[in-house]
């Protein structure tokens, strides 16, 4: 039998990305079988993630302080900004591991279909951070999607103007990718930029 | 950069049935994005989940009150009683809607290799609803796995004594299935189980 309280759980998790409505029905009860080891700390982590987690004013990655724990790291190096789309691609880069320079989220891409300008990214930002004498360089690290890759035309424009240098992630091979399951874009870009054996 | 009060977030949504890390990380980006709309009301649906809502003394549904809205519907049948294995699939035969007896939710299945016994299941309470003199007919609407079907051989030995009629979930094609697709045994099941046209 459908209850109110239920029903309004299971529309919220149906909301989820991720979750559809079986499996949020699948959630819901999973929740409401284990109250004490996932339905309460669920509630508290939320509430907690509500009250203590902050955009950073800096850069705009998620963290409990601002500016962020990459933005005040004194360890990271200064000359460096990458710029990504969505925090999730801030977190995609750190777990790679290889970069030490500060971060920059635009919190999004351009996009005319959703109607989605300039003035609703945080490109104005990103331009006062590379007129900073210490920045040499800013790297655009966008989708590589037709939305991600306008964005970063027009952020390389944009930025035209401050003197730094600019540049873009690889395109080619993934690895592990086998030749044959790679579609023609990709196998265009790896051969134009083959590099000497 | 993670952070712990991120990261717990992450862990606990994680453990939801239908989301990986990934995607738990994903649905943790939605929610701090859409505070208001989506992260809010879903702390305060959990909250008001664990409080009211509670098991069924009678059945074992999930409700506000206890016994369960179907439990206390002097409308439905109280001479059939139909078994399942948990709330969800109560509500799978509730969103069919043609049956409108009464239900007893066993709680899992019996298995040897989880270590679940019997005593894990509420089957004692089921025999002695069945036993009411009301009671005429059980359905045994178990899952057809293995697990599902040795429960309700299980069951159906224990209701012998009850004196009531026991029945099964009929097997066979399901709704729109092709022969050259379905396996051997729902395919034997349908062939033995055969009507006259």
């Amino acid at each position: 039998m459908a209850v109110s309280h239920i029903d309004q759980l299971i529309g919220l998790l149906a909301r989820l990305p991720g979750l559809g409505p079986r499996s949020a029905r699948r959630a819901a009860l999973q929740l409401l079988k284990k109250r004490d080891s996932l339905l309460a700390p669920l509630a508290s982590a939320l509430t907690q993630a509500a009250e203590t987690i902050r955009s950073c004013g800096q850069c705009g990655n998620l963290d409990t302080v601002d500016p962020c724990a990459i933005c005040g790291d004194a360890k990271r190096d200064d000359s460096v900004i990458c710029v990504v789309e969505e925090v999730a691609d801030l977190w995609a880069v750190e777990r790679s591991g290889v970069y030490r320079g500060r971060y920059h989220v635009l919190g999004g891409t351009l996009s005319a279909l959703d109607g989605v300008g300039p003035e609703e990214l945080k490109i104005t930002k990103l331009v006062e951070r590379a007129s900073n004498a210490e920045v040499t360089e800013v790297i655009l690290a966008t989708n590589a999607t037709v939305d991600g890759q306008t964005t970063a035309h027009y952020v390389a424009d944009r930025l035209a103007q401050c003197g730094v240098g600019i540049t873009r992630l690889a395109h080619g091979l993934p690895m592990g990718g086998e030749l044959d399951y790679l579609d023609d874009g990709t196998l265009t870009a790896a051969l134009k930029a083959r590099s000497p054996a």
